[in-house]
């Protein structure tokens, strides 16, 4: 059976919530308002798996109505006692009854009925209000890293938590697990800092990621002469059927090069200029997904190994549990298009990164802003369909912040897409495509 | 970074041993000797993952050879105090310095050197003698499970230890984790019995799973009208934009047929024949992956959703942790080729298998095998990858199994080969090769 | 830039032909009535090129009303002289001003307005009533063939023009032009018996091709021991860089078994059944399309090398030209399913078949017919769209055929489904979609 | 049966020459020497199709030594009488008579013998020595084309000869067949101007074709607001069904840029930079082939619709046929990578460009070089495809061309490669690999 199908054996909201979700639909600034008015997030303790919805209440005297994932609610509240029912639209309701406690969360009780059969299935659920976004100093963290995880899951311990506007300071080891002094910390496969909990975020919203800057710390990265299965052909893999083999690089900081520390023949005067990047930016999948490893990537980010995410640019991730639980790592000192070796020149890093939150701004997956561009991430298990998804992920882009009409998409679209291969060595394959804001300056009704 | 390069940066055998589990290379029968001599299974704590590698001694006096993950060693053992170096032929070297304890398990530590910067790193390690199969009679197991797994990890405590040759009766519930009463037990996406720890199963065995019946054991399933996209053209789209609602079938067991429970004006007439299979088997993937969640498949087997894993089929699956760790689930009624709508006939089982353990038998990814063909399948993220997998992983297996020289090989494949799209719902698509029993009567040099 | 956009440079009406061609729109049966009412094709010369539009016509007095490609038109007719206007319902109109001659064909001048620019193109039409299918008792005609042609083009003169219903008898040289005395008669590369023309087919027509018998006439096949690279992963391109060399197989009619000539060690005993097949079975494309050569493959059937061809099976084609121009040849004795040699069991072949034409019947694709199953093919630049175009294709089917929903249409294709993978050794991958008459017996409102 | 497998059923020397050709092998410069040692071009009559294949020759004495279609010859000559015959190496024997008549043309008799049943097939041929290149002073051809051809094909008739180092100025109409006036000259699908004829240019050499400047001649495009099926997933299908209407755009040559005539409401201030282009250019496949449409691609190069085909670029087609046939057209004033509405900004164009030939240089498929980089390109089926075809191209030009050994190319690839999407909307989709010429500059041993 295909993943989960939660509508079809649980609450219909769920799924409502997922597909609005995925669909970068955005709603309305977070607000608080008098009684229970305000933003919430429901998590139901589905068998030990905690699921999480959001909900928006407003009050009317004792009358209660708002929305549960995206599903219509109705209901009412007297003293500490809530109780509402949301409605699907076909048919499925789902009841909730709950006791608020001194703090101002709610405990309580979540029925649901299988349309099919009228069986119901009961659970125990608590609701929490969203923290509006409480203006303060952004502050710059000192962070020196002691576990790095291999996973990018919502289950790790936060290392730090941080709010929106905050600076993190801190390091990352390679891809391997070694440090800035060469020596092994972790198992390698890409082993992460983090994760980093941001006050305030919640499913539905998107964080933020600004790459401040990124530093070598060493002297070395590991590589190899190997050339990934996507880029060979019959003859090719013939005739490379002994590389596979280790390379070192000398990372030159004082020229800016790297160069092979002991160069083939043909190699002697070849160096590449060093440009720093991540190749791991991630927020951590909700609680109903298996916990991704660190080698893989989708809609959370993950191993994007774009050779764009340098200093300056901008990553937006969709947050799927409080706090988004940030997640990097896996430094690159420079690697061209694709990866093509499956490791690029993997060193460990000094990272500056700041993070922000934009409320209830749903998008469907990795987008990455640069000083000169708007870009699109499509991470799929082939290039046809990492570019079909990367295409429809600009398009959906335009339509929802430029508001285009689908034919204005096309147009701009045909006339201003530029294409890049990101990544080729891993599970996924990834296509970026890039819109030049000079382009986009022309675009907009009113503005 | 790409994977996991354990190899560049840790012990060369583990590579090693990695890449001769994925060309199926084989090996000779299992054998325990005097003193040291036999085969080991070592497990070395690299910070907090256990990296497990194949161990294989010979005692001659107190000198010691044999190999480790693939490369070879030589050594000596004094008394208690064991001490051996391996060496993976490229100038990198390995020390291991070991105590026995009384129970007759190894405890020590593991020095590797980077041959690039003369660095080395330490660990503890243990190992343990790789049972031998006792010959016992084979028992029948009754299970009821009371917890349902959601990912096919290595971590979760075993439900039950089964002999080589021992047969289980349990049951299953359906993708959307309920049971036979309809009975909500777990948060749906193919929920799992087991695991079920294999005795005597050790990292590079293959593990025999026989089913010996499925059985239904309610009168209904559920599906949906949904098409997924990789079947799905623009125009098509267009069509089926408002299917994916959700559609249930009564399962008449005694006329042996499925039929929707509510059919539209053209299907009132509508049935297919039941034919029960398991939409999941899978062995564990190894410690240092991150456990895959049941929806996802791969060399280990998992969500397979093919629909010739019915009554008398036969699952070979590569064995990458100690006992297998065996799970199944996600049983369906009937299925079309591919599971076009992302559910098939969902349904709880009731299911009795066996098991058995090849030793030494190391395969590369799943094979079946039914009355009448052998088959190898292919599990990529994509139809044309899973192609050229269950292709390429078929040319192997006649290799291996046939001794067919390449040339013989394509000559067979050419005129023998059978194609099925097992599944296209999932990340992963699925190819089968088939070749039928008849033809492959016809060959080998001196049968 | 993309294929020709006849429309957006010439008559609207031309693009809306081949759209509903292409969406399988199905229409009434062909009439000849008073007047010029009636079914026509018009033929426009386009700088040499002869573009070809359906014509509908239906005389009141001396108005004319009816469609020309698709679009509704309007007009009159006086005497001899016959004019109307075309509307494409954007603003675009075409104007058509035309002569009767003695014969009943229609000469005159087409002049289409660009919307865009006012600017008006004129070319020169004739205009032919599609002959009624006049019931005449069937014909047996026995061929033999002379020329061989290398591509399925509308050009080449037919050899012989048969009527519906007719049967032919003939023989076809194997794949690198040899016969069956082992003579070669022309290049290599499929060339193909035919084209035979059939009274009374027309663009928009379905041409029905019945495999009556298909016999072999000599005792060999060349093949060779070559695996195509879509079934090759790196570690098999390395074991197989020497294959590629001839192989010849014996033909033994008798036993009704092929085997190697000259067999490896491990193949002394193999051998495999005939099952003789044609690999290409064509119509025209249109003349507006470069003429493919015979190892291509698409809309039009072609070399589709799809081992259900055999005896008793029937082929449905689109027509394009006027007489369908039909080519068939690529015999194959034997084939595994993909075609994985490159060359299957190369053979001449003694082919009967005999020919039909559904009127006004638009298919988008190649479909198949056996005593047990209907299968639509998908035969794209890859596996994966081969799947999408096959499936989608099916689909339609369902719809236009069977009268199913589209949530109908999902059901049945989930439950029913089988995938075959035609081939794989061209430049177009095929892939088919079968379904069972058998299931297909339970479909349909009043049957 | 796939494509031809002329070696199999002819002369074996044919199939070795593709090989080779594929293969990107380089061989010695051209050369003229005494009595019949050279160059020269066999022509075989093969039942009607003109096979082409390079022999050279060397006479010492009477005795003749070479090789034809890379296979090893030996010979004699006597007087008039010319005989020689080519070994395969795997037993394969063609034995070649000929006479030399006063014009200095060999004509006579080629028989060669199918190893398997020792039967011979006989044709006559004919040998003309290829021109060594006369250097003269490079002209400038002023052309007006009067026709237009919509195939790639070596029967069109040349409309000019040039030689080596000339100039051709002429102009191109655009993909719909509209010239500068807007008037249209051809049936739409990107008809091309040529084929020019090159002197001296052979089967296995290289033609160089540079773009010396490209000008818009009218101040319009036409394009349209699709978005092509590679791009787009279900929910955008759904989104964009009403697409697929005209666009058309107005180039304003003084400002330098292109704005849409009739914007919507959000591009009223949308504006692209004019950069012109051409989507076609092409040499013509070989006789054997069918010629392809102006819609395709393939290693002759056709319709690439690569934007960075641009003023200063340089392309490299491999020579097919004698001359070279080169082809071109399909001006575009600007598009995005990829093409992504199928029409970029369709126009007609005034081109300048100059030719030259490389002798006895093979490559497998199209490179273009700029100022700063070159650029291998893979057109294929699927983008996957495409990639891995660019990839192992780029790593078989490093080899050829800068001699670097296996592992050395995957160091440069992993490095420095640099990917383009060019094209999606047509058969093949096009991806290119592009590598700087600064890093290139550090490469070579003794350079």
């Amino acid at each position: 059976m295909r993943r989960i199908l939660v509508g079809m054996l649980f609450v219909t909201g769920c799924l409502t919530a997922q597909n609005s979700l995925a669909q970068g639909a955005q709603s309305p600034a977070r607000t608080a308002g008098p009684g229970l008015t305000g933003s919430w997030l429901v998590t139901v303790d589905f068998f030990g798996t905690p699921l999480q919805i959001p909900l928006e209440l407003t009050q009317q005297g004792n009358k209660l109505i708002g929305s549960i994932g995206g599903d219509k609610l109705e209901g009412t509240v007297e003293s500490r006692s809530v109780h509402f029912v949301s409605d699907d639209g076909q048919g499925s309701k789902t009841d909730f009854t709950a006791t608020m406690d001194l703090n101002g969360t709610m405990s309580g009780t979540i029925v649901s009925v299988d349309a099919a059969d009228g069986k119901s299935d009961t659970h125990k659920f608590t609701a929490k209000r969203v923290a509006e976004r409480v203006t303060s100093a952004p502050k710059m963290h000192e962070f020196t890293p002691t576990v790095f995880y291999r996973q990018f899951s919502p289950n790790n311990a936060p290392v730090l938590t941080v709010s929106p506007g905050d600076t993190i300071h801190t390091t990352t080891v390679d891809a391997g697990g070694k440090d800035e002094k060469g020596v092994s910390r972790v198992l390698g496969g890409n082993p992460e800092t983090g994760p980093f909990y941001v006050e305030g975020a919640a499913p539905g919203d998107t964080l933020v990621v600004h790459i401040v800057k990124l530093q070598l710390n060493r002297d070395w990265a590991g590589s190899d002469d190997g050339i990934v299965d996507r880029g060979v052909n019959s003859d090719l893999a013939v005739k490379i059927k002994d590389n596979r083999n280790s390379v070192r690089w000398h990372l030159d900081t004082t020229r800016g090069v790297a160069t092979p520390e002991k160069p083939g023949e043909h190699m002697a005067r070849y160096s590449i200029p060093l440009r720093p990047m991540l190749g791991c930016v991630a927020t951590s999948p909700s609680f109903a997904q298996a916990p991704p490893g660190t080698g893989d990537s989708g809609g959370f980010g993950g191993n994007m190994d774009f050779n764009e995410i340098v200093d300056g640019a901008t990553i937006y991730l969709p947050v799927r549990v409080p706090g988004a639980m940030l997640y990097f790592g896996d430094g690159h000192a420079a690697q061209g298009d694709g990866e093509l070796n499956g490791n690029a020149l993997e060193t460990s890093m000094d990272v500056t990164i700041s993070v922000d939150v934009i409320a209830k701004k749903r998008i469907g997956g990795p987008r990455v802003e640069s000083a000169t561009h708007i870009m699109a991430m499509g991470l799929e298990g082939s290039i046809d369909e990492a570019f079909r998804e990367a295409t429809s992920s600009m398009a959906q882009w335009l339509m929802d912040d430029y508001k285009l009409t689908p034919s204005e998409v096309a147009q701009v679209l045909g006339t201003s897409s530029e294409y890049r291969v990101s990544e080729v060595a891993d599970r996924n394959a990834g296509v970026v495509i890039k819109i030049s804001k000079e382009r986009l300056a022309g675009l907009g009704a009113g503005k």
